[in-house]
């Protein structure tokens, strides 16, 4: 088969053999954005060669509102049975010999004690990878830090509910456009890039986390970045932009962990960026150990649900 | 005597007679930034034919780092004896027989339990002028809503603490850069201006400040405004926008009231946009008095200045 995620900005293609390893894999930096219309061809010319494969199953934004066909969310509590069973399959005359299936989305309206809906298109395949590797009894904890941030719980094999946070935009919007950025500028880009090498050990990260554990709230904390700065606490650029992702990681915790806080004590985090290493330090800092996994998440989740297909 | 009130962005001058009431007043859109270098100049061409008053007091960016003089920071506790001690007179051979001051921004080091720096220039003049019509004793708080909202604590005629948040800013950097402003274009203009009249009054604000109750914490909540529009919740675009505003508006409350929430009983605002009312209309809804303050404040306070240093 073929595992496709095709995201906002980027789309990977993976060649899975009966077994659900990898035998090649292609990406391009061609989001949905940038190939409106054109889905067909765009996917049909990065697999050209990989013909033995019928089966192509897709995830990500191409099934959303602005992608190739929307295709409505499945609903929590959900695992693969229940995402397989909303796959759309679709026409594809320029596919000839090919089965193509778009999986859906996740939907979650929330609890009883906070009814606000959430949505997630993509993650749900890294979860179900990872729903393969936990032990099936328990509830589990799992994070996939990002712009878009999202904190799942899974328990049985399905996922029952999940949380958004806009940690990682909200982080990049204030830098560029707000007037937090200006301290932020740095004249030598070295002092960046030792500092991401550094990720997770500072100071400056250490003091943001320790500051949104105190009253005040996010809005006021912000204006901290500013006033330490004004006062010298936080004389550079690295140091300005690693307080600033301790305060947002720290209130992300904070809010997405409670009221269960003093009930989780392990969190999955999924991803591979050196921010994993941020996440993994604030939670030891609560005193939860935090387990990372990396490889192979997105095709494990979109092979278990194209063995849910393979009859067509 | 003269006040100015110079900002960022806009310079302000009234011409006060010896009772502090204002006789005559010029404005230009000319901030700190716009007229850099040229301060005098700008200021003498402002205040032409103003020419029996000797004194000039001036607060504001203008005594920031990136102003006429820097001026250093008057430190909480502080009332109108200890902000006057801090002016610096400044020398201006081009503006000759006057008697020019800058009064001093104000400065916090936080409380005991929370020790996080504050700053503020040019909003402590408007704090100055409400004390002298506040009731001596008790404890009084006071909010100056805004791009940079500011939270103070008033007792014995003293200013004793305050608190920063970056509410407004906050929006227009989520409304113009992030995700969630794609959802609050209008095509009609006419929309949002309805919006405004209907400030503090509207659904979509009140369901913005009653999530903001909810757990979760600000970056999920702003999720919401995406998941929420997906789902027809906040069908147009002023909707959109005025729940964000109140998920900010809650989350600004719930961070500076707390934790003396169940003590406070009223909140002074000053200002005078319709900001006004969505404020009042939310401390109502926490059961909380709002005492709205509009006019004059700023002379009253700068006033309150020059007669502290009448003998120059």
């Amino acid at each position: 088969m073929i595992a496709v995620d095709w995201g906002t900005s980027s789309l990977r293609v993976y060649r899975l053999d009966e077994a659900g390893r990898i035998t090649d894999q292609r990406d391009l930096s061609i989001g949905l954005l940038a190939c409106r219309g054109r889905f067909e061809a765009v996917l049909a010319e990065l697999i050209t060669g990989w013909d033995a494969e019928e089966l192509i199953v897709m995830a990500g934004m191409v099934g959303s509102r602005n992608g190739w066909q929307e295709v409505p969310y499945a609903t929590c509590p959900a695992g693969a049975d229940e995402i397989a069973a909303g796959m759309v399959q679709l026409p594809a005359p320029g596919l000839p010999g090919r089965r193509i299936f778009i999986a859906p989305g996740l939907a979650w309206p929330g609890s009883a004690d906070h009814h606000t809906p959430e949505v997630m298109r993509g993650e749900e395949t890294q979860l179900l990878g990872l729903l393969d590797l936990l032990p099936g009894d328990g509830i589990h904890t799992v994070c996939l830090p990002g712009t878009h941030s999202k904190w799942a719980t899974v328990q049985g094999g399905r996922i029952t509910g999940f949380r958004t946070a806009m940690t990682g935009e909200v982080y990049a919007v204030l830098r560029q456009h707000s007037i937090l950025g200006a301290q932020m500028t740095t004249p030598e880009p070295a002092a960046s890039a030792s500092a991401a090498a550094d990720a997770g050990s500072n100071a400056a990260f250490d003091l943001g986390l320790a500051t949104s554990r105190s009253t005040g709230g996010l809005l006021n904390h912000l204006f901290s970045v500013r006033a330490r700065h004004l006062f010298g606490e936080l004389p550079g650029a690295a140091e300005s932009a690693d307080y600033l992702s301790g305060l947002l990681i720290g209130h992300e915790l904070q809010g997405l962990l409670a009221p269960d806080n003093s009930l989780t004590q392990q969190v999955h985090l999924i991803g591979s960026s050196t921010l994993m290493q941020r996440y993994q330090h604030a939670l030891h800092s609560l005193g939860i150990s935090a387990k990372v996994h990396t490889e192979g998440l997105v095709t494990r989740g979109l092979f278990a649900l194209a063995r849910r297909c393979g009859a067509g």
